[in-house]
């Protein structure tokens, strides 16, 4: 297996299915449609769906049949960037490399655009399940795994307990709390979903849950990291935001050197924890590895 | 039957249900749960929820069954007012009577309690199908009709159009499709969910999407004229706000005598819908009349 090919055979699949989604929309008022699209194709790296496909793969699933829910991740992702970036939230200009949602739409349809995305994920993801009567309560049963994780039981609560601690003094509690419900709640929920498509046993699912908190919270130290190392043209969004803001990160707590080394350990856990699937998992095991190394 | 008692009887079974649904979010973090019960509990009239329970009930239903799905509409229903009064929306400051929900917690949270109560929407709505794993498609028929109209080619959509034609001179065409969209889409599917909860025919479903056009219409009419006949004290929210912005609504198009007239042939027009049901229909056929006499 080539993991970059694997990753943009996977890649392509998800941009693919997002753009006839949103030409299904064609009949909606023409600028929240442009709005919604401009973020969604502002070049992610759709890492949410490819979790979700690879952990169906792994336990034998049929892609075709977890393509839905892998956009419906990638459109709650989506919807939270613009409403974090909004003046009253994170007030970023930049994301991706190119001006925020509000920037180019204005306030209010950026709001609106990021409502529309998230109502848009439940009515993709229920459609798809429809498709499936055999099949129903798998399908419910991933989907509620989705929206127990976007909501404020995880990453909404995350922000929110982010928003509240802007600007001030944050200890390990709160800066954990933060990571695992901002990021890690939705990273863990894109394996979960795609587990509960089929019928697993409970080691199945406890190894990719563990996989699923590790590489969560590298990836939000290296996101950290990168807010330090990195330049807008890497990034695609301005450096330094969380210092300017006094975020609570993990650099600003452990420094960098220390950072980069709990990453590192997360990610090794992680691949160890894959060890019973063997050569299946050999695509989530350089994902992990992925997360560590990458630029932006 | 008594309409008012009716009435009371169905709302006090909506607030109990959304007051223990928010008692099993505590362990969620403080603030974001105080900014949604804010709003939550700030007096609504439970229309939604109401007119879904009165659907099912008389195809029949099980209320106990339908009271998740209502109290899943009144979710979507205060999140799109949360929203909606934003700076960058409506920007209004006071809402049933109190201080809207971003006067009291900052833009930022309002933002994101507006996101948790649409995503518990769907949590509440699909944790009650899982407890029904005999009748899984008809749930799933329920929500979906729900979330299409939450969505882009719904409500969303008709907010986007609202907010693209402020301050400008609307076309008859246009103002249908806000009101059509931005309060009746959820008010019809109101109705349509209760009723594809049961296995009804087709005639039944017809009859219930025209009531529902009918007052959904009728309602947002009444909504324009109470703007502008309306007080502070009666109305909850300061009165005028349509003109100030000069927003496209009925009396503005066709006066204050002639948007009463259709209001109540709406009501009239609804009631009529309804002839086939008999005395089953009698709580509907109040409600139609009960929102033409609205004073808030």
């Amino acid at each position: 297996m080539n993991f970059r090919e694997e990753y943009q055979r996977k890649e392509g699949l998800v941009n693919d299915a997002l753009a006839r989604l949103m030409e299904e929309q064609r009949a909606c008022p023409e600028t929240i449609i442009k709005a919604m699209k401009y973020s969604l194709f502002a070049g992610g790296k759709r890492l949410r769906p490819i979790l979700m496909l690879s952990a169906h793969e792994l336990v034998g699933g049929d892609l075709k049949e977890s393509l839905p829910l892998a956009c419906g991740l990638e459109l709650i992702h989506t919807y939270s960037l613009i409403h974090d970036d909004l003046p009253a939230m994170d007030d970023d200009d930049y994301r991706r490399g190119v001006l925020t949602n509000h920037k180019v739409f204005g306030e209010g349809m950026a709001i609106l655009a990021g409502d529309a995305l998230l109502n848009l994920s439940y009515e993709c993801m229920l459609e798809n399940a429809m498709k499936y009567p055999q099949r129903l309560e798998n399908h419910l049963r991933a989907i509620k795994c989705i929206a127990t994780a976007a909501g404020v039981q995880g990453m909404i609560g995350g922000q929110a307990v982010d928003l509240e601690w802007e600007n001030k003094e944050t200890d390990p509690e709160v800066l954990e709390y933060i990571h695992e419900h901002k990021t890690g709640a939705l990273i863990v929920a894109s394996l979960m979903a795609g587990i509960l498509l089929e019928n697993c046993g409970f080691d199945v699912q406890k190894s990719i849950e563990s996989y699923g908190r590790a590489i969560g919270l590298a990836f939000q130290i290296t996101d950290d990291i990168l807010d330090i190392t990195g330049s807008l043209e890497k990034l695609g969004k301005k450096p330094g935001r969380d210092e300017a803001k006094r975020k609570a990160t993990f650099p600003q707590r452990y420094g960098l050197e220390k950072s980069r080394q709990m990453a590192e350990q997360l990610v090794e856990k992680a691949i160890e924890e894959l060890k019973g699937f063997d050569h299946k998992a050999d695509f989530l095991k350089e994902l992990a590895r992925f997360i560590l190394l990458r630029q932006s």
